[in-house]
This record gives structure tokens, sequence and C-alpha cells, in this order.
């Protein structure tokens, strides 16, 4: 490792707000080391997303993980229950959506800690956000500052000291227009990334479900055009 | 789910511990889900202990879950380094040993995490152990608090308030005589477990590793003969 240089775990779907995470890692010097999870989700087209991505932002390397939580079964994401659709902000945020999947960026933030840990980092970056989408427990200031100081007691590089862990959320507190600021200012093409919960078999977004809603919101209110592909229309849609 | 049935994911490795961890659930009156992590580890051979270990102690159901941390490196127990042999205890506590796996309980207790949700319940039993083998940082009261503070703010039932987390350590503070002694009262064959790092083709233990050396001193110091298959001689040795 060249002098001076810091590396950092990414943990990287191919979505709007890891993508924007990762760019915002890089504009901070770091080295990136990107990881995807794949957890038997339907929307297996992120990962390609997560390869575009991983190769706009430059990443020094990139793990794709498959990891398998259909067994323990409960989400829309990992099994078969239908996508909510056309959803209001009030019926998104009421409850915790049913697309939650359990323990989800706890076993990612485990993994990403282990992967760290072997590179002799302690810096951990994930795109979470508490603002737009609050039904999630596991993207609360509150859950990751406990995984920190969980992980700050459970390794051998931060209970010695050499490498004690930092997890870098730059995302929590923006809402999703200032992440989409954030990006366009660093330059990021948000072309290549995927956010759909339902994607046609061609990779076009719905424009229907909670994470195309909030994020064709997010352009909108920005004033920029979703360069994303979608469905004939979603983008037109109220 | 019977009324009054109190649902547990217990950690089974197929070692002493973990097994005696199993059978301290189900005297306590849990019904176990046994959650059965495969990493890549030389001793698979262990898993087949897992599964005798699961039918004796009489699982509810049992889950194998294969990751790959051998894509992460860093360990004796997933790479190809050497196993240390025949090490005195001075040199076995001196520094966290060469068979650490980067973040293993911590992967493995978000996993458990995750099927605890699933299955409405917040109990989750792991056989680690803070006395004989104080090398692994997360093996340690202070992680074990930690972990389960962050889990009580990550999933949805802890955070509503219907499945509080409880990461149960009954090993915790006891010594290996001691969770030998604890096993034997509650009648658990330890012939059917294998603690062995380094064990031969056909399943035999070395008696030199550490955790050899450690589960045969524990059986020593209590005056049982050790039930578990050994390399001839092994366990006449001092």
């Amino acid at each position: 490792m060249a002098m001076g240089v810091k590396r950092a775990v990414v943990l990287l779907s191919g979505g709007l707000d890891s993508a924007t995470c990762a760019a915002i890692a890089r504009a901070e010097g770091f080295e990136i080391y990107a990881l995807t999870m794949l957890y038997g989700q339907r929307h297996a087209v992120e990962i390609e997303a997560a390869r575009r991505v991983a190769g706009a932002v430059g990443v020094a390397d990139q793990v794709l993980l498959e990891i398998d939580l259909r067994r323990f079964g409960g989400s829309a994401l990992t099994a078969d229950i239908a996508v909510p659709k056309d959803r209001d902000e009030a019926a998104m945020t009421a409850n915790i959506p049913i697309t939650y999947v359990p323990a989800r960026n706890t076993i990612f933030l485990s993994y990403a800690l282990g992967w760290a840990e072997v590179l002799g980092t302690g810096d951990i970056f994930i795109g979470v956000n508490a603002l737009d989408y609050s039904g999630y427990p596991d993207c609360r200031p509150e859950f990751v500052g406990a995984f920190e100081t969980m992980a700050n007691l459970a390794t051998k590089g931060a209970v010695e000291g050499t490498c004690p862990v930092r997890i870098h959320a730059p995302l929590l507190h923006l809402s999703k227009s200032d992440i989409i600021r954030r990006g366009l200012e660093l330059g990021f093409d948000y072309g290549i990334t995927h956010s759909c919960y339902d994607p046609t078999a061609e990779g076009l977004a719905c424009g229907a479900c909670d994470s195309c809603r909030l994020r064709l919101r997010g352009f909108a209110d920005v004033g920029f055009e979703d360069p994303a592909p979608y469905v004939p229309g979603a983008k037109d849609r109220p």
C-alpha cells in the first residue's frame, strides 16, 4: 500500500444511494474496495449496475458475495410477495415496508468489517439514508453509531488500536434531492445506476415501486431528468 | 407456535462449546433453531458433528448456511497457513491467534439476528467463552454486550418492542472444565462433538492444536475421559 493511501470498504449495490456514497468516498481520497452483496434479491439486474458503478468510480477491487437470506424468508425482496406499487409518501413511511430484509445492513456491515480488517483499514462506507425512507430501523443514525461501537470491540485491528473502525454514512441526513445534487456536483452519471425493486426482464425500471417513486421525485426536485432507463411513460407520471 | 413456547436461535458449530450452549438452551426450555455456518473452514468434518449434535439436542430446525470468508483471506482456518501445534498455554494466550477469522462472530450473530427476527424471537445463544481463550476479541463480554445493544436498534421486532434481542452467552465466564461439567450434568454425550482445527481425513482429532489441547486439558481437569475419537496416543500426551 503506497504511503498515505487510505483504503475504504464501500458497500455498493448499484443503486443511486450507494453509488453516490462511493463517489463521495473517492472524492475524499479513499482507495475503494467495493463490496457488493448478492442476497437472492429479484432485482439481480442491480449487480450489473454495481459493476458499472465500480468501473465508473475507479475501485481498487470489487468483491461480489453471494449470501442466501431466502432460507430465512420474511421479505418482498427475497420471497414471493408482491412489491407495493404507486404508494404515496404517507403510505411509504407509515410502517416498516415489507421490502425490509431482516438484519440486512447488520449482515452487510459485518462482512465489510471482516474485509476491512484484512485490508488493514477501519474505514467503511454505507449509503444509508434516514430522511427519505424512515421505515428501515437499520438506516438510522442510532443504528450506525451502535454498529461502530460494537465493531470497535470486535476486531483485532480495532482492539489493538491499529485500525479503529469508522462507519461513514455520508448520506444519513440528506434528502433524495440533496443526494442527487451531491452526485451531480461530483460529475457522477446516474444513468448507470439502478434502483427499481421490480424491473422488467430487459432491466427497465418500473417507475411505480417505492424506490422508483422516491428517485423520480428526487430528480424532479433537482430539476434534472433521471438518465436511467424506465418503462415508457414512467418518467411522466405524477 | 404453541402458547408459551420460547424459540431461540443457537449458533451450533458441532464443537464442544456450542454443543454445551445448545444443551443449556434446551434445558432452559427453549425450542432450538440451530444455525450452522459453513465458512470455507478446513475442518468440514465439524459439519457432520453439527448435524449429530442437532439431532441429540432435539432441535426444531437446523439451517446450514454457506458463506465465503475465503474471498477476504487472513486466517489459518480459511487460508493455507499451518495450524500451530503443541503450544503451551502462555503461547496460546499471548497474542490473538492466527486461527482468528476476521469479524467471524459479528457475521455469525448478524445472521442469527436475521433468522431470529423472522422466527419472531429475540433470543440468540452463542457459545463464546472469554476465560480459556482470551485471544479472540469477539469472545469478550464487552463485545457481546455491544452486539446486543446494536441489535436492539437494528431490527423491526426490537425497535417495535415485540422482540427485544437478548444475546445469551452462558459459557462466557466458565472455564473449559466448568463447561464440560455443565454438559455432563445435562447428560450430554461429548463423543459426538468435534473440536479439532486439523483433523485427519477420517475425522480423528489431532490432539495437538490449541483447540484439542484446551479440550483435553478440560477433560483431564474434570477427571473424565474425552469420548471423542483422536489419533492414536493423542489422549495420553502431556
